[in-house]
């Protein structure tokens, strides 16, 4: 089987790779057969789970597709044409399986077997469950939930726990199973409830004349339950506190019904009224009895799933508010934004041979899909990263390690700041695509790509535009709102139109300029007293960081020309307050202590900042007899330089310590995983992971990196946070003036 | 205030009592006020509790009466009546209070403080129900029962727990209740939900036609919930056995609803089907969380209560399915009686004074109350024994004895037969009720009673034959159905209708000619050898025992005046396998063991029975230096003699032996606490529980008290039980002839 052949593609990739990983997902079942597709057949929708892979491209993508379940040939064509395609036509017999569950699985086996001429293997529906919310809880960030209308954002987002297990998960379909999973391979159903969406559905559809779920919690929207409940207070006259009960606690669900005359029943009580009822009573329910079941089994998790949830908010705050009331706030109900394709991710994992491993995966936004139309949130595509990702070995609390510096969605005015100011920089960004951006090529499943480039920029341009209208809507409906999370999503943007590095030439330009300098500055700080040179150092590393197309107030002065070297240097503001250079100095020159061995330093941008900044800074660590450690993008973005890109350009410098450190291993390059302006400890490439050991000194530069995120990270070993505000929002928010230096020296004992 | 001139009369009844009681009732609250009064005005149900008391008679009455809440106004007369005559027309401004509690007691209010002209003192609704169940539980026998309808009798008794702390109290109103009670003044509301009884209601009344809950209810039983219910097996096509899920199991109340086209919805589904899969919906949910709770908190009885428990089948065994299922078969669930009354019970118990106490009761079914319509059983009143009753201290396994040999209710062939004779004997009894019992008087409040005696003994007959009527159809419906139940039942009506002794002169008769034929007696035995005077004591005690007017059979004999002592012998067939005559003597006059030091002796019949029977018996045990205590019924039964006038007897035996041992205090006379032909050693009398000291040879006597009841009943110290079988039912079922002995001697190691 030649994988590269294929569009869509098993999930057999990492067959005679040569690194050995122990932490990747090792599918739990061993099948001989490799399939491409999975798919979860539902009462109202059958989701579809497929992997793609474009030959040239490294990894490859998990894609979501649903159905109307009452519309499943619609279903039953798109399957067969992934397998056509993907077989360019030729669906070997021994390919024609697709992994299936859910109840139509055992529904619509004869359907799929005679239409499409495939054998449909099914899975067991809970198992499928529960190896999809493993996997997504474990790799996709932002995908964990908790919902609470009385917060600023309902939806706020969960970090992925340290220990997964135990947890349980409620299944609210028609009915509603409780399960209490305690590893990768064990669980058993400790209880359940026949009270689930079919007995909200069904009693609503006796009850009410709307026409379908969506239109019957519409109805519930308009409702007030007061109407048909009997409340505490209704009883008591207020509260009744013997018992720890509020008046406007619900005492009797349609407790009012019965108290009025039988003729007047029928007229009395509103549809609206009764749906908002019902919905309550159903909720509520099935959060006492999850809450009850975690109490008795003393589990602390609760993730919730199935068609009763599917992102509908007001049944998601109303399973909240009950697990919160019963637990007496110690408990908070968990949603998963992938929740309805957990089935179908299940099943596809299901198909996996022995030992078979996916990499990493990073939920990608420019193909998304709404879960059903009042879901609150959409999901990406998963896009596998082609090495494993893993948590930055030297945190120091990796559980509660959060990469960004503010978290959007709570304050809509930094919202709407943000936002606005990237929608402002989209046109002058795309009129850089057009100028730059003719030389890249589609490289992901480009089917739907023009390869005109100036098509292209246009399409990225209404794409990011679109993306950013949708989360001034819906600011959580992609996970966390950050700086970093918008910043990401526009490389993403940039790479699905096929531009996949349109600050190319203008890096080039950059670096070599800035190589042409280097010896010149090496010397005149070679000149200066070591006391000086170490503060000509700092400086010129925040100078340099002065070159930033990443920064739109930088970005207009670059395009103006109004910047140089020794004019950057001019520009940037030393508050004492961010002002740890003496610090960081006395540290590492002070005789009596023992001096670093090992230093890591996420670098930002090419040209200047890479090449006059970082590198003579790294060259004096060298001269201490510290090694150096230069950690880099991954993948381009902006003028951010790529480890692929830097160490070309160590090969071309020609000082003589520089030279022999980098020939020797003393100064060294590696890949951050990352492909934004910003770095996510959580998701560390493999080259980071395994360079860390003996690092003593860890150094971020740069404000994607420094200030937009990290900006509170603590770490194992000191650390050196070093970066220039070129944000004014942000800048005031964090107590500085526009074009300050920030050099924060955290020795590692300070850290908490 | 002096409590003897009222009819009715509040709680403080043993105040002056000489007798220092610590286990009896001590009343939680303390109030300057006694009341006699108590009320639960529920939505549906006004339920009274009152206390009476006829002046002559030992003991008081608490009496229950309902009225619905919407005539509240009759049960307001009512009251107004019961005060009335207790004050005869003058109720003093300091006793218009009445004890109220339930949602009603604020409603009316003022109803009750306008037209009443009382107070209303309002107390806690769930406090009440505590301690009302508390003491229902403690003192009423077959109180408790589980209910399951796939057993050949649905409802079975429960006895009375050693410790009844902690337990939860379900309380299933509008809205249901779930409290964990710890001890008799503490509990915590620890639970509930919005999905109680107001629910289903309300639901019903908006999806079928029914006009109460009452139609409601009878609706549900011609329904199926399977055409309204999706079942596990719908889903899977049979079971789910993976996740331990039968196919008959309810996947989704009200599931195969929403999956019914709309327009065929409003006809497909019976107001029949809707009514049961909504009562199986609110039953399963609310037994389900009772049991997480249950198991949350590590308690292992959930007492369940509250207007949709109130006896209907359905729903008791819908809980009790819940419960079942839900704890793998660990738990059951508990119902009362006299659930119906626990609000009224704790709220009549608030009124007392410090220290005031009642003593024992007793349930009297003369005066029944059904609880609703629908109810499985009836309450009697509680008749207040004049003493505290008690365990029997000598009994090896108190918690686990039961009295009864043979529970009735549980073999339908067994039940027709006993109702039958007694049916059939009942003419022959009122024949010798109106012969004897012209000179006995009404003792209970008699207001209703005749003072003729045939009018009564007419009257006895058909309450009596009304009841057996009544055990015939609900063989439940008094509590355990036992030989016992049914004789004590005889009695009750006996004694209602002024009977309370119709066998005096009887007695008296045969008394006077046994006392007369005792020297002779005794002088032929003393004329034997020791051994063989023995065997000849034990036959005597048996031919005595003959002497029963309680057996049918042998009153036939008594009638015709075919039975004389020597006859009697005769008669008693001696089975070896009943015989322990000669391992008794072995013990009794074995030199190595150490001897008795005191036995106590439940002795049966008057005149041959106990003076020919057990008198030579007793003086034996004399002879060897054993203190002998005589235990006889307190108050009368058919012909057994009572301990007033067994000690009357003792007074009049010449024999100096005998003689000396009643006056020294070696014999001595103690009264049971009977008053039935049976002994139910879960509460004797003080009097036997202060002998017990030292008593190492306990005797029971006759068919009633050794054969009925007991017959299993381990002892901690050796037992003898003594009786011919005058019955040929029980004598098959033991596998014994009719007229045969039993001697069963029992060394205190061989009980189980």
């Amino acid at each position: 089987m030649n994988n590269h052949n294929l569009n869509v593609t098993g999930a057999a990739i990492s067959e005679g790779s040569e690194i050995q990983e122990t932490r990747d997902i090792v599918f739990p079942h061993q099948q001989e057969d490799v399939a491409q597709i999975a798919v979860d057949i539902g009462g109202s929708l059958a989701k579809v789970v497929y992997f793609s892979r474009t030959p040239d491209a490294p990894g490859g993508r998990m894609n979501f597709v649903k159905f109307e379940t009452q519309h499943i040939d619609q279903c039953v064509d798109f399957i067969y044409n992934v397998l056509y395609d993907a077989y360019h036509g030729q669906i070997p017999v021994e390919k024609r399986v697709i992994k299936a569950t859910g109840g139509g699985a055992h529904k619509y086996y004869d359907l799929f077997r005679e239409k499409l001429g495939v054998e449909m293997q099914r899975e067991d529906e809970m198992e499928c469950l529960i190896t999809g919310l493993n996997f997504l809880v474990r790799q996709i960030s932002s995908e964990v939930f908790t919902y609470d209308e009385r917060r600023t954002e309902a939806m706020q987002f969960e970090s992925t726990p340290a220990e997964l297990f135990p947890y349980l998960l409620v299944n609210i379909g028609s009915g509603v199973s409780i399960l209490k999973v305690t590893s990768d391979s064990t669980y058993e159903r400790i209880s359940g409830t026949s009270l689930g969406g079919g007995t909200l559905w069904g009693l609503l559809a006796l009850l009410t004349d709307a026409k379908d779920y969506d239109e019957m919690l519409e109805l519930s929207k308009l409702g007030d339950n007061k109407n048909v409940d009997m409340l505490v207070g209704d009883i008591y006259g207020g509260d009744y506190p013997k018992i720890g009960l509020k008046g406007s606690a619900i005492a009797s669900s349609f407790g009012k019904v019965f108290k009025t005359p039988p003729e007047e029943r029928k007229n009395k009580f509103k549809q609206e009224d009764i749906s908002r009822s019902l919905l309550y009573l159903v909720s509520n329910n099935i959060g006492q009895i999850a809450y009850l079941n975690a109490q008795a089994h003393g589990v602390q998790r609760i993730y919730f799933s199935g068609f009763f949830i599917r992102g509908h908010p007001i049944t998601m705050n109303t399973l909240s508010y009950a697990i919160n009331f019963w637990s007496k706030g110690k408990i908070m109900a968990l949603f998963l934004r992938h929740e309805g394709y957990l089935g179908a991710m299940g099943a596809f994992f299901r198909h996996a041979p022995q030992n078979t491993r996916l990499h990493s995966f990073k939920e990608n936004f420019t193909r998304i899909e709404k879960i059903s139309g009042t879901s609150l949130g959409a999901v990406g595509t998963l896009d596998e990263f082609p090495t494993h990702l893993s948590a930055f070995p030297l945190l120091k609390n990796p559980t509660t390690y959060n990469p960004d510096t503010t978290d959007l969605s709570k304050s809509v005015p930094l919202q709407q700041y943000w936002i606005d100011l990237l929608d402002r920089n989209l046109a002058s960004l795309t009129s850089i695509v057009l100028q730059h951006g003719a030389d890249n090529r589609p490289v992901m499943d480009g089917s739907a790509v023009s390869t005109d480039s100036a098509t292209r920029a246009s399409s990225f341009e209404t794409m990011y535009r679109d993306h950013l209208q949708r989360l001034r809507r819906e600011p959580t409906a992609y996970g966390v709102l950050s700086v970093r999370s918008l910043l990401d999503l526009r490389e993403q943007c940039l790479r699905e139109m096929g531009f996949n590095d349109i600050f190319a030439a203008v890096k080039k330009v950059e670096n070599e300029a800035a190589i042409a300098s280097l010896p010149a500055l090496l010397q005149r700080l070679d000149a200066l007293p070591e006391d000086g040179r170490f503060d000509a150092l700092i400086a010129n590393v925040l100078a340099g960081n002065m070159y930033d197309w990443g920064s739109t107030s930088v970005q207009e002065l670059l395009l103006k020309g109004e910047l140089d070297f020794e004019s950057a240097k001019g520009k940037v503001g030393r508050p004492a307050e961010f002002d740890g250079t003496q610090k960081l100095k006395a540290r590492m020159l002070d005789p009596m202590q023992l001096p670093y061995r090992k230093a890591m330093i996420f670098v930002d941008n090419s040209g200047a900042d890479v090449v006059l900044g970082i590198l003579p800074f790294a060259r004096f660590l060298l001269t201490k007899n510290i090694y150096v450690i230069l950690a880099a993008n991954t993948s381009p973005s902006v003028n951010d330089v790529t480890a692929e890109e830097l160490r070309a350009l160590l090969g071309t410098v020609t000082d003589p310590l520089i030279s022999a450190a980098w020939t020797q291993g003393k100064l060294k390059v590696v890949a951050t995983g990352m492909s934004g302006p910003c770095l996510d400890l959580r998701g560390v490439g493999e080259e980071v992971a395994a360079s860390c050991h003996g690092v003593d000194l860890v150094v971020i530069e740069g404000m994607g990196r420094a200030i937009h995120t990290n900006y509170s990270a603590d770490f194992k070993v000191d650390s050196l946070k070093i970066a220039v505000f070129k944000n004014p929002q942000v800048a005031k928010q964090l107590g500085a003036q526009m074009y300050d230096g920030m050099v924060l020296f955290q020795p590692a004992e300070e850290s908490s």
